[in-house]
């Protein structure tokens, strides 16, 4: 059974109406991260019910602590045909900061760029733009054989920008809904627009949340200077403590577990010809940070690091406010590889800051974290995944290793014991989480067209 | 000519009229830091020209480069009478964080307090409530008798909360026209409430402002830690530098100039039986701050410091964003004691943070300052104005330090050759620059009474 030609017609024929129910979708602002926008987190998971609705999926709102979690399930030609498990989120980060869009984020934009047109939106890419180009696949796969050649299994949460924490306690309350052979996820991405790739590990994270009070109330620096504790002078020494000049982490125990890159991988990853002046250029920067005397893919697929992501406290507004605040906060996280254990990296985090603070200061720290993971790369589904890539691209993929992490893959493997393939689609200039977050159409289209590809492969395997 | 006891009594009998006028200048939100208040920095001083022109004063706005100046001249005696130059200023800090305010900052609130009625509003003490007590003297002395028994000429300005970048250029070009024989200044505080006291020394400020860009944009850290610089990481180790663990400032050059307290302000100072336990009970903290094996006094009034005022940089809502900020900045500031030159600081600081800041930093730093000063305190104004407060509260006034700076006393004698009188009535926990910013009635009344007696002590000197 081959009708994979038929279903890459009935893709390009409707490709008009893939990408207006692409934009639809993107219009609703369902930041996870911000209660105001919950109505709306929940308006983006009943858009992706109806979606799986109105291709024959059996689907609904399942709901969680927080955001709903949206299932499906097509039973496909049942019996023993390989069950797929797709996995996507429906939520989206913050867009601050707002001033630097060139459209709203909210407001999709095609825009003609240099590699074709392109959809600019907060999500576009990260993950609604990505969980489009499958939703179109099995579309195109139902309308054209009135079925699905696999089974079927569809799970979209709206907590993956806000670190899933309900998604396992869901996992593990519908284990036996949720059998499968193996999940199916694209929120990565290829190794340039025209050289597709599968990720075999990923990144883990650990988040944390802090918070140093020191006086009741904002102080005068005149006044107080010299006396009172400064939170933010506190605050700043304790974290900058976390690296050392050389950009190694400061935890304790921090590196328990931490392998070497092995000889064979180091070669692999030397073989694809990575630039870290031409990535960094791109960005307007020159100098790699970091770890001193690591390799540039190394650094960001197989070293954990260090980052504040945000940091606050006293005046920040035009001219001068000779205050002492009363309290500074920051966002700190860890992006962790495979051996790091996330609760003590939480545990060793908090005695680090409690241990270089002054005694007056008062801190709230809070926070959680996942493992990174490893892939397998030699089963039969990553098979499958390779021969869909090779023919839509006219090249081999290439297995590559993912900095960030996917906190439900590690999920994923521990409650259902399945792996998951990673063919995603996103490119690095894709500006995710930033401003302007853009997704190629060329790169919605193959992808989409790949996935119908694979499902193909799937089933005549 | 003593006539002070009817002119306090007449003070007594307008205390309601003198209260009104100073709610009513309070309502004028006339925040000199943002752009958008302007039209309230002049109508503030506005209302102080047509406060000068109500009592006999020739007055007018003078134009700067930034915000008016209100100038005004009594000829009182004229002859060789004594000649007086009231400062203070109109302009106020801003008022964030508002929702830690229990009333609005503009909208002035009569409160009953543990002393009796207090005032809250942004300004209330800082400078507009002292500058309305002199005025009061001032009104009560011409509806008495008159006239008023000095030469007075009153100079209120609207940018002593961003520097008074404009005040010293206009002092220069206005020199003939501003000659006095002593400055009057009430922008500073009592020992308590039932201690008057004359501040005998200030320290100097050098106030910074530091912006670091790393990125052309905001980066997901999961795709980019590891290699691309964070810039917030970047401040937060420059800015960890500063202060060594002992509290010690790390400036090359910072304390060239700066002497030990003498043996005898040693001595005076411990007279005081300051209480450093309690001046850091009544804020919420325990535990000294800033330089080790200084005393308390020490630190407040003769020893430098270091302070970050604000900090900022990539996401500070709820939740997590996993992001490499493109840019983080912060506000630094320096307090200075006698003998420590702020140009130097300056250009010590801007080599300071270049040299340690990665070579893909790009920094902007911008600021000045003005010197610490120490004023004479043998002379016959001083002598009277600790006649006035001994005969007002029945104790002699205490000689103490300031730990903030009032740069125009600095300016004064640079350019008129004058010394300055700093007799003020505010109170430590008066949370000059904070919310809730206060100033007691009592202070309020007893202050320009003691303002009504120092022209009179003057006049009969």
């Amino acid at each position: 059974m081959t009708p994979a030609n038929d279903v890459l017609a009935r893709i390009e024929a409707d490709m008009a109406g893939h990408q207006a129910r692409l934009l639809d979708w993107l219009r609703i602002p369902s930041i996870s991260a911000q209660p105001a926008h919950a109505p709306d987190c929940r308006a983006a998971a009943e858009f992706a019910r109806r979606e799986l609705e109105a291709i024959g999926f059996t689907a609904g709102l399942r709901e969680t602590a927080g955001h709903p979690v949206v299932l499906g399930h097509h039973p496909g030609p049942g019996g023993n045909a390989p069950h797929l498990l797709f996995y996507g989120h429906y939520d989206v980060q913050p867009a601050e900061p707002l001033e630097l869009w060139t459209s709203k984020p909210f407001e999709p934009a095609i825009v003609e760029g240099p590699r074709g047109p392109r959809v600019v939106a907060r999500g576009a890419v990260d993950d609604k733009g990505q969980v489009a180009m499958w939703l179109g696949a099995l579309r195109a796969w139902v309308e054209e054989t009135g079925s699905l050649p696999v089974r079927a299994t569809v799970l979209i949460e709206g907590e993956e920008e806000v670190g899933s924490v309900n998604l396992e306690p869901f996992l593990l309350a519908n284990r036996a809904e949720l059998q499968a052979d193996v999940a199916v996820i694209s929120d990565t991405g290829m190794w340039n627009i025209d050289t597709p790739a599968i990720t075999a590990s990923l990144r883990g994270l650990v988040y944390m949340h802090v918070l140093l009070k020191a006086a009741s109330r904002d102080l005068h620096s005149g006044m107080y200077g010299g006396s009172a504790l400064n939170p933010i002078n506190a605050l700043v020494a304790a974290l900058a403590k976390l690296r050392d000049a050389s950009g190694r982490v400061m935890l304790p125990g921090f590196y328990d577990g931490v392998q070497d890159v092995s000889p064979e991988q180091a070669a692999q990853w030397a073989s694809l010809g990575f630039s870290e002046q031409e990535f960094l250029g791109d960005i307007g920067l020159s100098v790699p940070a970091g770890e001193a005397g690591r390799g540039g893919l190394e650094r960001l697929w197989a070293r954990p690091t260090c980052d504040i992501n945000g940091i606050w406290g006293g005046y920040q507004g035009p001219g001068a406010k000779t205050v002492i605040a009363a309290e500074a906060g920051a966002k700190v996280s860890f992006r962790l590889v495979p051996g790091q254990n996330p609760d003590a990296i939480v545990a060793s985090f908090k005695r680090f800051m409690q241990a270089n603070v002054p005694a007056d200061a008062r801190l709230d720290i809070s926070g959680g974290g996942s493992p990174a993971f490893a892939v397998a790369t030699d089963s039969a589904f990553i098979g499958a995944a390779r021969a869909a890539l090779q023919a839509e691209y006219g090249r081999p993929p290439v297995l590559i290793g993912g900095g960030g992490s996917i906190p439900v893959v590690g999920s994923l493997h521990k409650v259902l014991g399945i792996d998951s393939l990673l063919m995603g689609f996103g490119l690095d200039d894709d500006q995710i989480h930033g401003p302007n977050e853009k997704f190629e159409l060329r790169c919605f289209r193959q992808g989409m067209r790949s996935h119908a590809r694979l499902l193909g492969a799937l089933a005549a395997a």
